[in-house]
């Protein structure tokens, strides 16, 4: 079985490559009658989109979306919703050296090994350029999560490298992030992170980090027992997002070092609301949404293109001299901070939606 | 949609709760004409089952499993295996003061806002007995592999709370791991682990701490692109397991520190076969695994059971006094070691059926 | 992938072959706070199961049903229902001389093509048996429905052989239709038809015809675009019975010899419901439920196991003769019914759930 | 759950609307380095197309098909293919009178309530417009089995109203089939077919009929027990089509009038290979594919837009009058072969791509 499609309820199916004709995805399950603002679309993918500032790739993409179905009068239909986007700055010539060759820590041995053929141009399918039609998706969850729960999903670059900081996730807000062009809202350590990318990218080197994710406002009560749990089902969208290497939710790993006597979350009364004082759960208890915020971390690997002198593998297996050429991410942080959202918010419109139809209900508590 | 079943073409579908009348599960997708040796299967639930040592629960079940279907003369046929284990040593009575109360970091809030209704007794659906099931089924998918690659999976336990083993794990075997009762293979650290364990366990309170998962022989193309990818499907089906927060791959959170010319893993031949001087990646490439070890932790947090005075709240959402009383494990590493082995053998006994079916091949470099 | 599993939202997992420990179930899905009666569930099973009367197979078994999970103080907690019969009667012996053999119209010759191997013990995965699995999850999917709508699920023998009654299905009750031995509700036509199957159980022949479908009470706007139609799930549902050759729905095969002048169904207003006058669509436009009764018939072929001298094909491929011993069912439609009832629901209730997940509303129009 | 998704390892995801900006399908699973000829695409949807000949619709698109990726140098890559045509003709100011209507024996009313909206032009999603996508899905699917098994699959119209063939199905021709407008390949009933649908268009009827289906060289072994048996997914296939009402494999409706020692088809051989003498299995036995050709019938109602005046719906709920407008096809059947075949090669390239992932071979008996 191929592994192009996310979720259940709301299922994501993902197509292209990146120096193909376009790119794509097919949105299943969307409620009817869901007002979209297309607008919305378009700022999450110009947040993603390549080109968008000094520190990232300087390939030149616009990113148009085109929505083809299943929206009329501004307003979905329940039917499919497919968003296509063309492929525009495509030099696949820039790799035609690559034909012969794979790249150390990319995807171009391994797609060999799995298909015995492979798109050379851009990484084609391993790209992460596909990652757009996601974004589009992730858009449309949000925006369903927005108007039935007034959930909020944010993301930010918490640590690049060794640089870090500690703000307080839940007061940090879109805008902050938005700032500076690193995606990190503490301002002074943003220009620290961006100051260390510039320099990494002019040596031809590269870094990475760790991106925050914060969700509000998601009722208790959503996730599945014993497979389908919210942090299963988080873990694996975020670790299908390129160049990840890892997730913790709540306290993570560093919470092993407590006893279970400080890592208990203790029970309080909001007025009416359950919550709880400390949250190490991470807003989610026995894999079940407990109904405070869900706080987790994603471990991005520094990216594996690198403007440096390497080894490698030819395709006769002989160990060869390799440098690469052309535009690259130095870090891939600042654009896949929408891409961690839009996963998020996938994962969370699909147990919404299952949770909607196998118990029919949000307050049993 | 429910959340029991795990895998598309190797299919876990688990059932039953901690204190009903059994517990079990039906595994589909299993080749047909595989040699299956009942006795390994047992031996794997043994090192999970309750009551094996002073630092685990004193619960006494004997996890006797029933192999129902699908299995003759020896042989699987291709028809599901269905088993099952009844349960013994249920005592719902200890639960009764349960009713009225919500216990702090456990699933029976989560579960009352999920359904408006829950199993008190033991936790039902959200016990870490109906791992039970799962080990049996990991058993399967072990023997599978070992049948068709003479694949290795290993899990054992590398931290309890700060207590750490530097071990490298590709020198791990299996007889270190189950030469002492918390499966650190590092005899040293493992005694002040056990120490550390049974000093918590008097105190009445738990810890947490770290699985190592290594394996060995798994051939290069398994994994499927952009969301099935292996250390997505790992992280998932590692995040489903009870207790977990956490999940990284290769260099997971540590690599974020390096730069990408440090981080990138050169290849070399050794003799006929492609490796890589270091495994960064986990072994994993793009999401397709490149032949090389699959290295990775998970995290887990200190058991929420203890029997430590605590507030909690109350069905009728008062904050109210709490005394845990009864069996619990202090710490839940020693039993998880083979629920983290049988988790990620059935993510990869998928992938080789799924790659089986859309490639039909693995020598494809 | 297997083929042991039906259904999305509401999953129904099979296991268990003919003469093995046992045959069950896992029921996965069900809504939480649901009230069982065991009693009904039995009841079902007791309509289908073997030996209830002269015209069906000797075969004795009290298909007595084990409720293992799932289900706590007679109601279910949304966790799955795991469900289990043990076989009883299993006289393998009576099979040895099969080993050799595959007989004319059964499925051995298939599943030794598929496998390689085969349960050669009254046809293992293949037999009928395994309905009985399928009769109980079944019977739950019937409560749900009752619960939510008041639907009524009925089945009845129509047609054996060229024997047919022409009742309106509309009024035929069930306490009619359990009113004789050959499940037809038209007590002149049932004499004619036991008679005839007595005559052929005789002579050591078998009969198939044809079973009427009728489900009243199901909302409007159960159903899914393109694919999962309703006709086309209750198809697969009811092809998917053992011994089954045709599925229509409404008009169906008849239906091509009218005008569409004729076929198309006038609307009417029913007081404030909308109706129509004719039910040519057999409940179901566009693939989607309008309300009015779903009306379906389904093929069965003679039973193919039959106690005259027939030539056969050997292991060793020659032409061999063969002559079955032991009991059977010359007839399979009496027994059939529960079973077509039994998977009407449960895509019923598939498609309920899934409905109230994705659009959350049975009000529409 | 959305229904816009066929198949589990060869896998299908249509969406579009009849009077949207395009429609289209993306096809997951596809083996890699299969060379596809996109002349045959084309091929088949022209055969699909609206406007080929004075017995179908008017409506005039040129249905031309962009393939947008998952094929490089005219090679499958083993990643989606996803394919679009854009929409043309589309005239949505004819429909503006149905707004407040719902037509008889279509999906108006039931679209209505399923989603409380509904596209009315064109009968958006419901159109069989969009069974396009399928037909180029389709296409891939037959390539596919073509170049592993030289498999042929066919289909053709056997019966319009009453006017019926009695060919040997296995002795019809592509070119016999597609040598008139009607698709019968029997010359003198097609001619009359022909004769009787021109004139029912002019009265403003509509016809239905009865298509054919026949698959020769698909090996033993395809299909699943229990539920995923070959025939139980081909009737959810052809069910799932515009207009269907009825399917039947092998001996169908008519074979419940036979005995079982008439119906049992005898083993033969035919040098090494196993066949049988008669076919009333159709192919399939115990769910399996046995090497013989597939043999299935599926029924069509007529057309429901005609254009005579009738009573209908308005969406207030009164009973008005209402005379359809405009382009329609007086009979489905010419248009509807090639979609027949589409989802049957669909659906055997499933069951073909499973079974090497379950057995991994085709050579058991």
């Amino acid at each position: 079985m191929p592994g192009d499609t996310f979720g259940q309820s709301f299922r994501v199916t993902n197509w292209g490559e990146s120096h193909g004709r376009a790119i794509g995805v097919v949105v299943e399950g969307i409620p009817p009658k869901i007002e979209i603002d297309e607008q919305f679309i378009i700022s999450d993918l110009d947040r993603r989109k390549p080109g968008q500032s000094k520190i990232t790739t300087s390939r030149k993409e616009a990113d148009r979306v085109e929505i083809l179905s299943g929206i009329e009068d501004g307003k979905t239909t329940g039917a499919p919703v497919a968003m296509m986007i063309m492929n525009q700055d495509g030099r696949s010539k820039d790799y035609d050296n690559l034909k012969s060759l794979f790249r150390p820590s990319h995807a171009d041995f391994t797609y060999q090994a799995k298909y015995g053929i492979r798109s050379v141009a851009g990484g084609g399918r391993s790209s992460a350029r596909v990652t757009a039609g996601t974004v589009a998706a992730g858009a449309l969850a949000k925006i369903i999560l927005k108007q039935f729960f007034r959930s909020e999903i944010l993301a930010y670059v918490v640590k690049v490298k060794h640089l870090k900081t500690n703000l307080d996730p839940l007061k940090v807000t879109l805008k902050e992030v938005e700032n500076n062009i690193v995606r990190c809202p503490d301002p002074l350590i943003a220009e620290k992170m961006i100051d260390l990318i510039s320099k990494t990218k002019k040596r031809g080197d590269s870094v990475g980090g760790v991106i925050q994710g914060v969700v509000k406002n998601i009722p208790a009560g959503l996730g599945e027992p014993v497979f389908d749990k919210i942090e299963a089902d988080l873990a694996k969208a975020c670790l299908s997002i390129n160049a990840t290497k890892g997730f913790e939710i709540g306290s993570g790993f560093d919470g092993v070092e407590l006893f279970g006597s400080e890592h208990n979350d203790a029970f309080a009364m909001d007025k009416k609301k359950v919550t709880t004082e400390s949250n190490f759960s991470g807003g989610v208890q026995g894999g079940i949404t407990n109904g405070m915020p869900i706080l987790f971390k994603v471990a991005f690997k520094p990216t594996a293109t690198i403007l440096q002198k390497q080894k490698t593998l030819s395709k006769d297996k002989k160990i060869v001299d390799y440098q690469a050429k052309g535009r690259h991410d130095p870090c891939v942080l600042p654009r896949a901070v929408p891409i961690v959202e839009a996963m998020t918010a996938i994962v969370l419109c699909d147990h919404f939606l299952r949770q909607r139809g196998q118990v029919g209900s949000f307050t049993n508590v």
